[in-house]
């Protein structure tokens, strides 16, 4: 079986390394970092922190010198989905492809590009250390199930899950895993926006009271959006961030580790996914539309130029 | 006539400086900025830019040394004013303060400290240069009128007036002056909360669409609480906003001057101010209230230290 992983950055490459230790799965990897593509290349794949081992992988730059796979993970940055599908589309003639990055609204991308589309959640977490090595940083399942308006079939499903936990890693196939996704995005977007804005840790900003109501009125707007669209959440996201207080007090949520790096975030498959359909659905999001267009104000400041005579 | 300004900063200095032109005022300033009144009493207020004259004014940085004066204006930061009028207080044993601060919340706190009270709009604006010098940035009227719950008299309000105009700037007395207050701190919670959580100055914020649209929202909200005061604007806060984007497009809102220099800011008088204004009449004010939570914890992060182990 081949399996691509496109964008192989941390969380691709934990995957991708997991994988490659299958005998039965043949790894490809595609990836625009050269210098990352080169070093897997050369020295395979190596994982430190929560994992400690080095697999093949073909990792390449270039799709035309990648063959067609039956089943595809996309871990880049929800804002490359569409830019990284437009060039990797002639792998899945045929296949399905997974989606485990952040928030919503990368399945419907996805979705324009291949015949087949399973939905994914998850946990795990790593960072780059150099090119070739990942950090395995946080472990934890992985959700996938088919997605809705173009789905894959149960059976490719729990293929994908299946090598997944032969790899070693988690992975639990569902016929509805929306309620994971939307649990996640949900507790993401408070958990988010609030760091970004405020730049505290996230048990720092649950411990300021105005702060822990702000994240009660996003997560409150997620959950009825969630409820219009008849999807069950997993667990209350309200539990969900009274546990990461507890259990990463001086965690930065990473679109505060973009807004201080100056990046582009990931608000628009978070806060703006959430709003996003509740305009569909009718359902007022004020919060999460602030929230987004707030942070996209502060990326804009970014590579703002003020004449120097106004 | 004894007039003593409190908090002879930017704006003090500007009243004081202009009165001090007056032969029937005598003028005296607290300030706790030892440079500023030393420099103030050995070379005079000198004022730049809009204005161009150097003015006699008595500068004390102890209030001890500060004759009884029948009229006082407070001019301190908001987050100062308690400490200001509990100093102050001996001075106007029989006097009427009036504030020149911005937004709401201040005259409340001047009103346990003195017997009578004026509140004031303004809109000059000005900068300290150097010690004893301040540039007059920007002209505009001043607006003052008996404070409702402990009201000055209109004799004590109109005889202020006629100081301030007499000395150049440009003042009108009114038996109620909350329309212009309230017009002016809808339009600057809208304008100094995005300015400060965008980091865009005030007509970059205004063409992000979405960042106009909360502007909206924040506004409305002050609208409705300010109509259950049962308070006729002065004019539509929306029309200022416009107003302000084409007249100062790069001016950035004094707020994100103060979250850029990581100083404390007025927000408490701001869309705080506007918050507690509608949580005690049972009008919702949820971005407001927002605004305000994430702007105190933006500035509890610039004092929060992580523990290297953690």
């Amino acid at each position: 079986m081949k399996i691509c992983i496109i964008g192989c950055g941390a969380i691709g490459s934990l995957y991708a390394a997991h994988l490659g230790k299958l005998d039965d799965v043949e790894v490809w990897a595609y990836d625009l970092n050269q210098a990352h593509v080169d070093a897997i290349n050369k020295n395979g794949l190596r994982l430190t922190g929560l994992s400690d081992f080095t697999a093949g992988v073909n990792a390449r730059s270039d799709v035309s010198e990648i063959p067609e796979c039956e089943l595809g993970i996309i871990a880049t940055k929800t804002m490359f989905t569409r830019s990284a599908m437009e060039a990797a589309a002639p792998i899945f003639k045929d296949g399905a492809v997974c989606s485990v990055q952040n928030g919503i609204g990368s399945e419907e991308i996805v979705a324009e590009y291949v015949p087949r589309v399973i939905q994914g959640t998850i946990f795990p977490a790593g960072h780059i250390t150099e090119p070739g090595v990942v950090n395995h940083d946080a472990g934890g399942k992985t959700w996938i199930g088919p997605f809705a308006s173009r789905p894959a079939g149960m059976d490719e499903v729990e293929k994908l899950a299946d090598a997944i936990n032969r790899s070693g890693m988690d992975c639990l196939a569902m016929e509805d895993a929306r309620g994971a996704q939307w649990t996640k995005v949900i507790f993401n977007a408070a958990s988010n926006a609030m760091g970004a804005l405020t730049r505290l840790p996230h048990g720092v900003a649950c411990d300021q009271e105005g702060v822990r109501k702000v994240m009660s009125v996003i997560m409150a707007e997620g959950v009825a959006v969630a409820e219009a669209l008849g999807i069950t959440l997993d667990s209350d996201p309200e539990e969900l961030t009274d546990y990461g207080r507890e259990k990463a007090y001086y965690h930065p949520p990473s679109m505060l580790q973009d807004v201080l790096a100056q990046r582009l975030t990931e608000v628009d498959a978070l806060n703006g996914g959430i709003a996003k359909y509740g305009r569909e659905l009718g359902i007022p999001c004020p919060m999460n539309e602030a929230c987004t267009a707030i942070i996209k104000g502060l990326e804009a400041s970014w590579s703002l130029e003020i004449p120097e005579k106004h």
